[in-house]
Formats: C-alpha cells, structure tokens, sequence
C-alpha cells in the first residue's frame, strides 16, 4: 500500500521551519530553498507547496493571521467593550518580538504584493479583517458614526503599529498601548 | 581652460531623469543603468553620485520631501489652526496621482531602509519631520497634552496614507479627507 502523504501535517511541518527562519533571520532570508534546508526536505518537495516566493510570502502572512487570531481567541472574558477592544487590537500591534516579526511579515508580504497581483486577494483580505475588527469596536463603543470612528480607528491602529515597527525608541510599546487607550477613550464617548 | 561642472545642476539633471521614471514606470524600475540612460549619461557618471541603489532610494525620498515642502510653502495663508493643518497634512496623504507616486517612493525607501543600516538617519529624519509638523499642529490647536495628540495625529495620517495606498477604492481621497478632519476636530476640542 502507497504511504499516503498527510498534507497538513506536512503544511505543519513547513510552516514551524519558515516560522524558524523568520524568527531568527528575517523574512528575507525565507527563500524556498532555505525553507527546504531547514525543514530536511528538497527544495522540489517544497515547491510542491510553493512555486513562487510571493506564495511563500503568502503562507507567512497565513500563519500572521492564525497566530493573531489563535492569541485573540485565548484573550479572558472581558464585558467592558473598552477594556475589550483595547486588548484585542493589541494583539496587532508590535509590542513584542512576536508581534513585531509579524509585523514584518506583513511589511515583506505587502511589499510584493503591491507589485503582484496574484497576492491582492490575500492582501486585502487581511486589511479587510483588521477593517471589521475595528468596525465592531466602534459599534460596541456607542460610536455615532460607526463607519467614521471605525475607520478612524483602523487608520489609528495601522499607523500605531508602523510607528511601534518604525520608531521603536519613540513609539514604546507602553507608549503604543497609552496612545491606543487615550483614542478608544474616545471613540463613542 | 577645464570645464566646470556645475554639481547643482547635474544634480537636478538626474533629479528629473529619476522623477521621470518614477511617474511613469514607477520605483521599482528606478535602477541606476535606468536612471543613466533617461539623463543620457554612462552609468558611471551616475555612480558619480549614487554608488549604491541604496543611495539612489535616498535621493529620490529627498526629492519627495522637497516635492511636499515646496508645496506647503505655495499654500495660501490660513488663519484658523484647524483649517490649517487640514491643508499642511493632506500634502501628505496620497490624493492624487503624485502625492500615491510620492508614497510609494517612501515605501520603497523605507523597505530598503529596514536592512540598510546606512540609510536609518534619513528614514528617522523623515519620520521626526511628519512628527515635528504634528506636534505643532496639536500645539497650535491647544491641545492639553500636546506630546499624547500630536503623536496621536501622526499615528492617524499615516495610518491614512497607507489605506489611502493600499485600499484606495475604500480609503478614497474624499474619505481621507473627511477622516483627517474628524479627527483634527477632536484634537484640542
């Protein structure tokens, strides 16, 4: 009988040696053929997985997602629709090593996507899930405008997070959080 | 008697040779064989000035910062603080064709910069201009915490240039426009 190839488990796989890589060099240094090195397979077998280094670019952002949203889910109850927001956009920001090689991931994968057009579909849906996140927050905040302070918020979040990856010593992870909780405070009040 | 080069002008020379690609073909297809061949000059003579790509990037984030400084100077004069900071800040959010091109420079710029420890001081310089002219603005509105929302509004335009460039049909200019405005009409309210 043929040895059936169980492909999630070799998604798992692949996914722990890119994840490997990225934490400890950089995205950049995610080409196929080091994803293949570090994973003991032949760069062909990985290839079976991804042609393209926009498509391996595109499993790092993938696994960006389910990482935000695998802490998200782990997140305490929390009734208090501020407290609650606040918690959960900062799950998104770069207030950690985590977050900010997350964050450069999405810089990685946005930068070849904004030159590729296979990648614009995954692109905007991840701009379009943090959009409702933030939606949502404004909705249970009491916003008037739920769409205007929504978005506000959006803009709000992704340039706190570009700051925190861009301005490190300036834009502080407390600094991120306090600037996050003063705009919140705001939103519906 | 050997002929004097005039360095300003050669400067300006390639200036208009790189906007030139930048408008049509965009960033990514600025390359220093590229930018010789559009002034009409050796490659060699453009390394004259530029050794690296790195260094052409640099220059062409130079010439956005002149692009969006000579700007603000031609706005008209403009009394009411909130007025004017909504002018002075939609020079940088990307409404149009070249305010976009201008932000994709800087994205390029700033991709390249996350590696090249060489080009950190223009990038930070770049980054502490757009924070100076916020802190100013939340200053001039009479904001009480100046620091928290001048920092606050640099978050948010640049969190607004990015949905501007990366969700345009979304982030329109007339919905940046109303964003920007919402907000300042909080800072210092």
């Amino acid at each position: 009988m043929p040895k059936q190839v169980d492909h999630a488990e070799r998604r798992q796989e692949i996914a722990a040696a890119l994840w490997r890589i990225v934490t400890t060099d950089g995205i950049e240094a995610a080409s196929i053929r080091r994803v293949a090195a570090e994973a003991g397979w032949s760069a062909g077998s990985v290839r079976h997985y991804f042609e393209t280094q926009g498509q391996l670019l595109a499993f790092a952002l993938e696994l960006v997602s389910e990482r935000v949203a695998a802490r998200i889910a782990l997140l305490p109850a929390e009734d208090d629709p501020r407290r609650r927001a606040g918690s959960l956009l900062r799950e998104l920001l770069p207030l950690d090593a985590e977050r900010r090689t997350e964050m450069r991931v999405w810089w990685a994968f946005t930068t070849r996507a904004l030159v590729d057009p296979a990648l614009e579909p995954l692109r905007h849906r991840a701009h379009d899930d943090l959009r409702q996140l933030c939606l949502q927050a404004a909705d249970a905040l009491g916003a008037a405008d739920v769409a205007l302070e929504g978005e506000r918020l959006h803009a709000l979040v992704d340039g706190l997070a570009l700051h925190g990856l861009l301005a490190p010593d300036v834009t502080t992870p407390e600094r991120q959080g306090a600037l996050l909780d003063a705009h919140l405070a705001q939103v519906g009040a």
